[in-house]
């Protein structure tokens, strides 16, 4: 009997847990789902999620061989801190955060000799929150990025790699800093703007009537501003640098459109437009 | 036998041919479709979106008492100057382009005493394009803008709302400048952020890692990039002063939320986040 525990049962946490129900080449798996919030814990063991519900985080943890952190990133920060000592040499702390190097670095500072943390990072997730939304299909074809650091050993990637084929992912390995990098750019950035857009149209003395016109396209170029805040405040605080390096080079784009706009010769923007629109349908039918 | 000439039978031109078409309290309505492009013709005539087709554009508005202008911007502009000394007394022109004043002025310059011109933009659409993936109930609910300048008679202004109402819309008056300055913050500035931001990213040396890890939240920020760019085009140029004024709003916000990212209180990050996310969940659901 292999124990599991979920530390974390909401949208993603649940989704593990249904998937794992759901994989029939799977058997002797007992998932015990802890969480802070108690609705979460009880919604989560009444879909099925986890086979048991534990509100002692200790004792969540006490004999399961591994461990998803599956809450905002700072969470899953405090969560280790909080089971670290309770750890048994052998066992797999991983988890789902958004953000990897500052994870990496939690766990090494606190997890005990013979513990291996693999971080682990779903590119699958919706903007609804909660274990009502979770599904066993959330991952399936999903890329899940796999970030061992150097000190972890080789059965726990394994294991997590292992974890991420399970739910039905593709698991892809990337060095935490290379992950924190890309995700700034396509995913980090886009929630930023988005956050900005609506807030600056929201905030306009217009708002009335600019509401009222608001039409499918603001609504999907602002949907990121629905992210869950402690979820976006844990992924900006824990990947500012590149978050602020992404965000400057929009700003410079931003202006070199602005440009085009006024110049003269309109030809430019055209041309600019013509292949922005042509890159953008070889990237819808995947073929980039 | 009311004659109405569809010009440009694409997304737009076609779903008002086959909404009034199936609106059964008209009847006694016939349509004749025009557009450059013989297979858009062939297409919108083949779906029932027009009764007949007309190659030639003076024939096709040479009996209509109505003229629905239904290209892209620029497009609408020409197809003013080729018919004008074609109509009679009493017609009345209309268009469903994306920005207003700057096509007012066109029809003002060209358009001879007693034809009436009142300006027409449907809050719907989709970023894909033609006759093909037109629809009857494209325009249901939707916002209908209707500007009409000072010179259109009150009867024409009346056959504009008339035919909003028709193919299902929710006809909203408003001048012509209010519209394009509106329009600018919720469509014109969105389309070109995910320009930008598609471009930037797609330009990136990372591009084969970014474009792998590109999930829905990039995908849906991203998304206008797949406007039609000469639609795209039309609205930038026709829009220009606008949308700069909007785009250095949003800078100027952007550059805010990167002053907070690096702020060391970053309290005040984390309450306009949760703020933003509660104004956004509002706006969802209707009660802005």
């Amino acid at each position: 009997m292999t124990q599991i525990a979920i530390l974390g049962t909401g949208l993603i946490g649940a989704s593990i847990g249904l998937a794992l129900k759901a994989n029939d080449r799977l058997d002797g798996i007992d998932i015990i789902g802890y969480d802070r919030e108690k609705k979460n814990l009880s919604r989560a063991k009444k879909i099925g999620a986890v086979d048991r519900s534990e509100k002692n985080i200790t004792k969540a943890v006490r004999d399961a061989s591994i461990i998803v952190l599956a809450a905002p990133v700072l969470a899953n920060h405090r969560m280790i801190e909080e089971v670290a000592s309770h750890l048994n040499p052998g066992v797999v702390v991983t988890d789902t955060g958004s953000t990897k190097a500052a994870t990496i670095k939690v766990a090494h500072e606190n997890l005990p000799e013979g513990v291996s943390f693999v971080g682990g990072h779903p590119m699958a997730g919706k903007t609804e929150v909660g274990p009502d939304n979770a599904s066993a299909e959330l991952f399936q074809d999903a890329r899940w990025v796999v970030s061992a650091p150097s000190w972890a050993s080789e059965v726990s990637v394994k294991a997590v790699l292992g974890l991420a084929e399970a739910v039905g992912a593709v698991p892809v390995i990337m060095d935490a800093d290379e992950h924190d990098a890309y995700l700034a750019a396509v995913s980090h950035l886009p929630m930023l703007s988005a956050q900005a857009m609506f807030r600056l149209v929201r905030r306009s003395e217009a708002w009335p009537e600019l509401g009222q016109l608001a039409a499918g396209g603001f609504k999907s170029s602002t949907r990121l501003a629905a992210t869950d805040p402690s979820m976006a405040y844990d992924i900006l605080t824990t990947n500012k640098e590149q978050t602020v390096h992404w965000l400057d080079r929009f700003i410079d784009e931003l202006q070199e459109m602005r440009g085009q706009l006024q110049d003269a010769d309109q030809e430019i923007l055209f041309q600019e437009i013509a292949q922005v629109e042509l890159d953008y349908s070889a990237f819808q039918i995947g073929a980039f």
